[in-house]
């Protein structure tokens, strides 16, 4: 019976504001990637979802990202190689003095919004930002997309990966993220999803967006946690991955 | 032969803003107390640091203050007790991985600022950002005033407490420091200045600026790295202490 | 017939965080008090905020706070008079100039959160704030809560008051808000705010928390845009007025 | 007699922080570009600069830039057109009040950095930030160098400019700014500084890194006030500009 693990990004709220239902996301995820403060979050919404996720046993890992709230860390900032690593370094553990202040330690990282993108396409970048992660923890999963330039990388330097799957997006022939601008990138139709859920799980595989028959390794599938509807996606997928005989259960 | 530390706030500069002289003052101190990334510095700064204090020899701890940079944490902000806790774990948190990272640990913290004031006289403040330092790693010494309420409340917590001297401000008869803004606060005069510290090491005794006599442990001299002539003053204060047969060495 | 305002803050969001139905909002009240950018908002919000205004032909004036989006403004920094009146110049030359890209003028101030609570108490911190909108622009009108420091300040000079009504707080007997943490400071029961409304209209006139009649001048109805049910209470309000032969429309 | 201004950015301090001697350099100009809160400055600089300027008879400007404190606004952040347009309202209306309030009005403006470097390549950002420019004050004059792309711009747009010439940086042979990691790019020398500033005051034109001789109009000299030696440049160029019968004057 295979295991399968649930991801999303929590935490994303800063003083007054509010990003997604944190509470009800974690009774139904296995592994949070929680905010460190920089795109999103603060020293008191990482111990709020530190301190839930403690109470769901879900497992948190870092969300790193660039410093720019006001941008939600989804536009690109010229940082050099030396400042991204030292940034990655900074967050981590930020985060990890505060998840352990509740009694939790960190499991794994990864990196949101522009920072993400750009390390899925430049290697410079993922190195850096790689190994940051290594030096700070060797033993931190790194949470990725297959055949990225990060996900690459992270071979190279021996990390121990969990390869995410996205089911709610299209992937392009080369295995990548169909830009969200493209039509049909988004899935939103539920059988769609379900059917994408369990032919990744039993078969370890997807359909690309020309029809393309594409190998995607699948130990945990990402959900957003800010999507209209993400509540009733996580039930979809977590049924899904029943019916065919696996367990939702957190990759560490 | 007493051994004393000689310790000084350091990193405080922001991206080009340069504060201190922070390269020399590092070949005449023995402990740096690092700013953070909330009054002051920022991860570079913090990396810079750890870096240079590692090629001199010098230990690192964390200076924990206000996130409030344009009022480089000399301002009062009106937080919680659990906000003053999680941001300080957040601080600690984040100086410790860049350090590590460097290859250094951390060997103490201390409070800055209105942060560090008020600790001196809230013993609510106190109890909160010291039980999060003891939390965040109890090995980890506090470089502390005597007299303050934070002093009392590091002892009662069973803190491995340094008792820092400022040899350029005069004190209450209480032990307490006197207001800048008070006539004679201020001890320029290196004849002063040595005498001072020289009493303080050999007899454990000040003279406050009532004539009274005061006992004042003293394990650290607190070096003002922002005052005008600080090198000449770093340079008064290490040679007094070794004229009294006195070794200059960190506390850990 | 009496002409009665609404007015509600606004513009609160940032970035990618929303914090209340603002749209929906602006088609229910005649004046907004926009966030600058200091304590909520940003350079898009305000933009944003004055468009929508202009199409509901709503009056816009700026909110004026601290320098703090975690705290959203509501905890006291204690910053001196100089750096108040500056903070406030800076906040209102900056919305003007993005409601004048909109073909907008403002009509008005008043002050958000801890600022304006601090203003309530003390007249050194009015004087310095109310002095920076009247150099800044003495045709600004000021929205005010009777019987503060703030308005009898604003009286001595000389500016133009918008006495600021809420129906849905209790009143001391001395005129001024029931802390919200006090049982029974917040009125709930639309029927009570009703009633409220129609007597401040009709007769200048609330009843204190105590039972004691109080004077109560009344010019516009503060709308609180984050309570839940704020749609409803401004349909409430607005109803309450036009039965007794009021009319809703802007002050200026 | 040719009248030459010299301008100056100025006000790039924040909080505690101090980038250059701003006091001597507005003894020595006569137009300053002043930082307004966003890559550096803050409501305290921006008025102390403001009064400095005034009590010299210099003219003053807005130096807008990126909202980068860390990066002085020296690296690239992907805003889009309306993001700019909309940061260039809101600093030149937050530095039009504090001027004002203390009697001065704003003559010009340009822009700083990574986003001046952009607008010299980018017709559509420099489309953007002078649309913006001009929807604010359309009298007021953009300080800018010949041959880029934001001077076609401004020229297009019927903006009233202020040709700014660096006599201390080569130029290509297409008339603009060598990089400053070229070999040659900066120029030191104080008998070339003279020499450079005679011709382009005298006859309109510079020599290029090449020996191509280019045609330079030159309304202003632009001095860095960051750079070791600022204070004997202007002095040079002060001097160099009277030998030759120039006068030294606000464009304004």
């Amino acid at each position: 019976m295979k295991t399968i693990d649930i991801n999303s990004d929590l935490g994303e709220g800063f003083g007054s504001y509010v990003m997604a239902d944190d509470a009800t996301i974690l009774s139904l995820i296995t592994s949070a990637n929680v905010a460190c403060g920089f795109h999103a979050g603060d020293f008191m919404t990482m111990h709020e979802t530190a301190t839930l996720a403690k109470q769901n046993r879900v497992c948190i890992g870092a969300h790193v990202g660039y410093p720019d709230r006001q941008g939600f860390g989804r536009r690109h900032i010229a940082y050099t190689s030396k400042e991204l690593e030292l940034m990655t370094i900074y967050q981590l553990g930020a985060l990890r003095a505060i998840a352990e202040s509740t009694g939790m330690r960190l499991t794994h990282a990864n990196f949101h919004g522009a920072l993400g993108n750009l390390s899925f396409v430049d290697e410079g970048v993922a190195t850096a930002v790689l190994r940051a992660l290594k030096t700070f923890d060797p033993d931190l999963k790194f949470v990725a997309l297959p055949n990225t330039a990060a996900y690459k990388v992270a071979q190279r330097l021996n990390l121990d990966i969990v390869a995410s799957f996205l089911a709610d997006r299209a992937y392009t022939p080369e295995g990548l993220l169909v830009g969200r601008k493209t039509p049909g990138s988004l899935i939103k139709d539920p059988a769609q999803i379900r059917a994408r859920v369990q032919r990744a799980v039993v078969e370890g595989k997807v359909r690309a967006i020309d029809g393309t028959d594409l190998d995607m390794p699948v130990d945990s599938i990402l959900l957003h946690s800010d999507t209209p509807g993400a509540i009733d996606i996580a039930k979809t997928i977590r049924q899904a991955v029943k019916d065919v005989g696996g367990q939702i259960a957190p990759f560490a």
